[in-house]
């Protein structure tokens, strides 16, 4: 007996026969007594077919108006979700995003979320009904205009109404079981982990794991609100998002999972004057770009020449423009030349039990090296270690580090525990 | 230079290549200097692909659901026609029948609209953008609740959006080049006419003519609002409906047009007792299953059984609701059985000269009669007359209508004129 916050993906909807097996999911949940609010993603493939529509009478269209466009994916999976959940007996009430309550910024295609006045929401449960919400979208505080919140935006949407409501959980239904030690495409021995910490949880999703966005995670976070990653083909449990690493317990296990990234490229600027404001100067000319760099290194300088090189890595998409900017800055600078290398993939260990524990980064790059595995970059923070490897060895390296740190299923049942102290 | 209201229908925006024709018109409009607002219709098959969603989902879904899936057709054609008039140039802003501040009442499926608050769509007219409005739609006064208008909603916004915003004329684009004589489909010799008023245009609407639907043109009689019908295919003007009949010079053609109607059924109650309270018993029942009736006919009593036979006409769709209505009153009301018939057409000739004209029927009933048309039912208004006929010669009595009024186009050119007083 309590509130559940339930979301659906694309893809748990994506025909008739979908929508009526998320209905009865729903009228179940309705039946267990539970308060339901259901957040639901546009069916399938129809945002890609209304993008392709936007294509054939504009080749730039205004953002507003792509937002208006999108945003009738969600009402129309909305609508038929209330309508199957009605047919089996369940009084349910679709709500758009504004109607909703979710309050945006201005950005059309990226807007964030800035409140949540779910006042609807609030009375239709209070009659008894489910609430059906769009999920994705809401209304510009300034304009009133119709907003999209971009990727990951009703994962976000679920969590960000689970907080306004108080939702006792936001269960978040996917086409996975929940979130494992590693893709079990490229690591088949993968086990599905019970629970993560949100800290864990945030490292996981910067580090490539697509399970959850990191916004999403942010605001889980932010507002303590227990996210249950579950599949919507199962009635199993799947991973309990929850907690912060401060109060884990002391054997907790050390490693939570393995993840990779092959979204990223790596851009070098070679023969960079090695003094103070270089770097800022040219990362200044990249942020400007709008673009988001992740993991940096800047080689120690050469004493004959006083250059060096910086590298950095970026998303794929980025490349071109970033290129573009540094280019513009590259007289100003007196930087020699610039590589692009799109052949990249990146892999992380994360566990909150790391920073207690001195040995896991010897052993981490020991099972890289065992493995023959050229290191290209390493970042770290306090429960992360990542390396930028060739492309082409990254799933030998996720691989040779799930093993190593035993994660893999043959080893143990449940979760991996690998305590500390085992004389790494 | 003034503010013009365009509607364009579900074909006229059926594809990519039909948005793009129309952004051309709007933006040609835009650039003579008028200020425009533009209700659109969703997009072709859109509200049938909607509606067979639905019934895949749910035998019986709730009106309020079905209005909220129906609206995001609208939403998809009024953003692509945003985006396609943006291309063009001309800056343009869509907006939803509730941002368009149309209210109405609480009945999903056939809501009436209460009012039209259109400060945002004066906003952006302020600022020089077009302003699209999804047709069809509004948003419920109680509660708040979205909601559709029914049949014709789309005319009937436009009408009501250029009443609440003064606009100097109300354009109905649609696939023909105005309203005509008679259906050229059947009557090839069928001329457009230049102008109409307001109460031939309701005549001829409630007798079948499907170019403005009924609602709209009272809409626009009540407001004054100049309907301006014509083709999105051409250029050229169509038909004006303005003005009354009272201001209308002498010698106005008495003759408007001729309208038939396939929709109707005739049913006949057989046997009825003769005595007062029988028909308002009768007729009762079937108002009480929600059905209209259109016209009615009582036989003159056979003195000897004190029984007459009363029959009447409703639309097709009606006959089983109606007949099981009746059959439930057969003891209390004592009528002998009932008989359904759906073969039947209905012919009306329309026209604001003919209260002054007593020649008209006289020359309506001999054309019929030289055809050889047998007449079943006779009503008449004071600017119409109305036969029911057997379905099959409906076509021949029109045109032989058409003709015995000189409305033929080889007889003159432009507007029939069939002036009093020329010896009939």
């Amino acid at each position: 007996m309590g509130l559940v916050v339930q979301k659906y993906g694309g893809s748990s909807v994506a025909d008739a026969a979908g929508i009526k097996r998320v209905a009865a999911r729903i009228a179940e949940t309705r039946r267990a007594g539970h308060d339901v609010v259901v957040v639901v993603s546009a069916m399938g493939d129809t945002t890609d077919e209304l993008l392709d529509l936007a294509e054939q009478v504009s080749p730039l269209p205004p953002a507003r108006e792509l937002d208006m466009l999108l945003t009738s994916g969600e009402r129309i999976s909305m609508a038929l979700l209330a309508m199957a959940t009605a047919n089996l007996g369940i009084q349910a009430r679709s709500f758009t995003g504004s109607q909703a309550g979710v309050i945006t910024d201005s950005a059309h295609g990226r807007a964030r979320i800035i409140d949540v006045s779910p006042g609807r929401i609030r009375d239709a449960l209070d009659a008894g009904d489910v609430a059906v919400v769009a999920g994705f979208q809401g209304v510009s505080v300034d304009t009133k205009d119709i907003t999209t919140l971009g990727r990951g935006g009703s994962d976000t949407t679920a969590v960000a109404l689970a907080a306004a409501l108080g939702a006792d959980v936001c269960e978040i239904y996917t086409d996975v079981d929940g979130v494992f030690t590693a893709d079990p495409r490229i690591v088949p021995a993968a086990r599905r982990l019970e629970t993560v910490t949100y800290e864990e949880m945030l490292e996981l999703a910067a580090s490539g794991a697509k399970v959850l966005m990191l916004r999403c995670v942010e605001y889980a976070r932010r507002y303590g609100v227990p996210v249950h990653v579950r599949s919507s083909f199962s009635p199993r449990p799947g991973t309990l998002v929850a907690g912060s690493m401060e109060d884990l317990p002391v054997e907790h296990a050390i490693i939570t999972g393995v993840a990779h990234d092959r979204s990223e490229a790596k851009i070098t600027v070679v023969g960079v004057p090695d003094k103070p404001g270089t770097a800022a100067e040219l990362f200044e000319h990249v942020a400007a770009a709008g673009i988001n760099i992740d993991m940096i290194v800047q080689n120690v300088s050469a004493a004959a020449t006083g250059l060096t090189d910086v590298s950095f890595t970026l998303p794929k998409a980025d490349g071109q423009a970033a290129m573009t900017a540094l280019s513009q800055v590259q007289g100003s600078v007196g930087f020699g030349s610039l590589r692009f290398d799109d052949q990249v993939g990146k892999l992380s260990l994360i566990g909150a039990g790391m920073r207690s524990n001195p040995g896991v980064s010897a052993r981490f790059f020991k099972a890289l090296a065992d493995s023959g595995i050229n290191i290209e970059m390493i970042s770290t923070s306090e429960i992360r270690i990542s390396v930028v490897t060739r492309d082409s060895a990254l799933d030998d390296a996720v691989r040779a580090v799930h093993t190593a740190f035993g994660l893999d299923a043959s080893a143990d049942e449940g979760r991996a525990t690998v305590y500390g102290g085992t004389g790494r």
